[in-house]
C-alpha cells in the first residue's frame, strides 16, 4: 500500500506546530497565573489574552469575544444576526462548513463571484442595485479558503462602502492573514470601518495549533455584549487554560517564532506544489497563493472530478471537490491543501493526480 | 471594608485545586502525544479520554461524547432533543442555568418537588397519569444543585419505570458524584437501563478544575452519533489541548488524588455551614448534605430573602436567593455554596448573616 497523501484537510503537519513553545507557554500560565488559568472566568475569554489581542487591532477590550475555536465565533454571530430567510452574501466559491451553517439556519445564501483579487464588487453592487437586501455578508480576505486569493484594499473600500449605503453586516474571517508568504497586506476592513459595520473573526488554530481550539471575534461593543449572553447561557466560560497557555505563547515571543517557522514552510511547499502542477498536470489552471493553506485548481471544461476524486483515492491520494464550496456548478475544480504535506510528498502527489487524471482519459478515450 | 465573603459561586477555591499535578499532565500530554494534543482532532473528544470515561462506565466509546464543558453538553442534547412547546420534567429546585435554557428553547417546564431523597417520584407518576407527556426528565442525582439532596436507589429505579412506560428519556446530570462524604453511592440511572432512556452527563469541572471545560455525555450510540454531527457543525472539535491534559491528570492518579483532597476539604466546609448555621440562624431549617457543594436552607415563612440578600451584600456577603432556582414561590430559601470559602470565612460569614437578617427584624419592628 502506497504512503496516503492528503491534499484534503486544511491542518498543519506536526513538524511545523511549536510543541516545545507550546509545553512551555502550558507551564507559565499555570506557574505564573494559577487561579486564571484554573478557574471558570468569565464568558468574554481570559482577560489578559481579551487585551492583548484588543491592542493588537487597535480596540478596547470591549471589542472583544474569545471562544472556542472562530466556527464556534461564527456560530455565535449567526445565531445573534441571522433569522431563516435572511439574505447572506458569500463568496463563490467559498468554506464548506460556513455554507452548511448558512443553509441550516435557513438563510437565503446568495454565492458573489470570487475573482483572484477578491469578490466581485461590481457584480455585489448590481445586486444590491436590484433590491439584494443582505443582513451579512461573509468575506475571507486572505489567502480565501477554498481558493488561496487575497481582497484587494480597493475592493475592501469598495465593501465597506456598499455596506454603509446597504446597511449590512460584513463579517470579516480572517483565520489566515498572518500566513503571508510575500507583498504587503492590506489593512483589515474592520480598520478601516468608522461606522460599526464590521465583525472581525480569527483564530490561533493556524498560528499555534488546531487543538488548542482558541478563535475570537472583534466588533462593535454592543454586538460583543449581546454575544457574550449568547455564550454564557452555552457554556458558561470558554476554556480558560487553553487561552492562558495561548496568552503565554503570544507574549513569550513564540507567536512570532511559529509564524516565522509556519510562513517559510508554507511558502515553500505552495512553490512546490505550483512547480508541480505545471510539469506534471499542465492543464491546471490555479493562481499561486501568496500566502495561507490552499490552492483552487480548474481543470479543462468537461473533466469530471468526483471521477477524478475517486481514481485519486485510489492511488492514496485525497483532496477536495470544488463542488464541495459552491451551491452549483465546479464540477471541474478541486481545492488543494498543501499545509499537511511535506515537499517530497507533494511532488509524489502530484504525481499520483496526473496518473489518476490520464486514467480518466484513457477510460473514455 | 470587610473582606467579601461568597457563598454565591458554585466554584473551588485555589487552594483545593492540584496547580502542581495539572503542571504535570500539561508536560506529560505535550511530550507523550504532540500530534493527538495539538491537531484539530475530531468533534467526538480526544479518542484516550474518550476510552478511558467509558471504560468507567462499562460502555463502548461509540456512546461517549466530550465537549466544551457539561453546560456544552446540555446544550447539544436540548438541541437535539426539546422542541418548542415540548413538556420537560425538572426538579424543584433546579439548576437556575438548566432552567433558562429550556424557558429559550420554548419547552413547556414543569417542575416537580424535590425531596431530600431526591425527586417526588409519586407526584411525577401522578401527573403522567394525568396526561403528562415529557421529551425528558432533567436530574441530578447527586448532591443536587442548588438543594445539595441524593436521590435514593429506590426512586432511581422507579424513574426508571417511568420513562420506560411514558416513553420520555431520563436526563441524569450527575456533575458532582466523585465528591462523597460519607455513606455508599447509589448506582447511576445509566447503569441501571437497559432500554437507551438515559443520557448521561458529567464533568472534570469539580474534579480537575472548571477552568480546564471539559464535560462529556454518555447514552445510546444513535443520539451520540446526532449530537457528535450538531457539534461538527458548531466547532468542528472540543478542546485537544484541555482534554489530553484531563487524560494524562486522570491516568496519573492524580485524579483520585484531587477527588480526595476535594472531598475532605468540602465535608469540613459542610460540616462548619451546619454548625454555624446551627448556632448561629437556628430558624434557619436544612439538610446537610453527604457530598457536593451546596446547601438549600429555608428561612420561617414570611421572611423576605431578597431583602436578606440586600443586607447581607452590605456587609459583604452573597448568596443566591432561592427564586432563582424556581419559577414561583421559594422568597423564604436561599442557597449557600460552601465549595469556595475556607472554614474561617464560613464562620465569618454565617455571622455576618445573622447580623442581616436581624437588621431585618429590627427594621420590621
Amino acid at each position: 500500500m502506497a504512503e496516503q497523501i492528503s491534499f484534503a484537510r486544511g491542518a498543519p503537519s506536526l513538524d511545523i506546530v511549536d510543541v516545545d513553545g507550546l509545553r512551555a507557554a502550558a507551564q507559565e500560565a499555570f506557574a505564573e497565573d494559577p487561579a486564571g488559568t484554573t478557574a471558570y472566568g468569565t464568558a468574554v475569554g481570559y482577560p489578559p489574552l481579551r487585551e492583548w489581542i484588543a491592542a493588537r487591532h487597535g480596540v478596547g477590550p470591549e471589542q472583544v469575544f474569545l471562544t472556542n475555536g472562530s466556527m464556534q465565533a461564527d456560530a455565535f454571530l449567526f445565531e445573534h444576526l441571522v433569522r431563516p430567510g435572511d439574505e447572506v452574501v458569500v463568496e463563490r466559491p467559498t468554506y464548506d462548513r460556513t455554507l452548511l451553517s448558512l443553509r441550516q439556519l435557513g438563510a437565503d445564501v446568495r454565492m458573489v463571484e470570487l475573482q483572484p483579487d477578491g469578490i466581485d464588487v461590481q457584480a455585489l453592487a448590481a445586486m444590491l442595485g436590484d433590491g439584494l437586501r443582505p443582513r451579512l455578508a461573509h468575506i475571507i480576505p486572505n489567502f480565501q479558503n477554498p481558493a488561496g486569493y487575497t481582497l484587494s484594499g480597493d475592493k475592501r473600500q469598495r465593501l465597506l462602502e456598499l455596506a454603509d449605503r446597504h446597511e449590512f453586516t460584513i463579517f470579516e474571517d480572517d483565520p489566515y492573514v498572518a500566513l503571508r508568504f510575500r507583498g504587503q497586506a492590506s489593512p483589515t476592513m474592520l480598520s478601516l470601518d468608522g461606522r460599526g459595520r464590521v465583525v472581525y473573526a480569527s483564530s490561533f488554530s493556524k498560528t499555534v495549533c488546531p487543538g488548542i481550539r482558541v478563535g475570537y471575534l472583534v466588533g462593535p461593543a454592543e454586538t460583543i455584549a449581546d454575544i457574550v449572553k449568547l455564550a454564557t447561557g452555552t457554556y458558561i466560560s470558554p476554556n480558560m487554560v487553553a487561552q492562558s497557555i495561548v496568552y503565554r505563547f503570544c507574549v513569550s515571543g513564540a507567536l512570532e517564532r511559529s509564524i516565522e517557522t509556519v510562513s517559510r514552510a508554507l511558502a515553500e511547499r505552495a512553490q512546490r506544489l505550483a512547480e508541480a502542477l505545471r510539469r506534471e498536470l499542465p492543464e491546471a489552471q490555479f493562481v499561486e497563493p501568496d500566502g495561507g493553506y490552499f490552492m483552487w485548481v480548474t481543470l479543462p471544461e468537461g473533466t469530471d472530478v468526483a471521477a477524478l476524486a475517486a481514481a485519486a483515492a485510489q492511488r492514496g491520494v485525497t483532496f477536495v471537490k470544488g463542488t464541495d464550496f459552491l451551491l452549483e456548478g465546479g464540477e471541474n475544480t478541486l481545492r488543494l491543501a498543501y499545509s499537511g504535506v511535506t515537499p517530497e510528498q507533494i511532488e509524489e502527489g502530484v504525481g499520483r493526480l496526473a496518473q489518476a487524471l490520464s486514467s480518466l482519459s484513457a477510460a473514455a478515450a
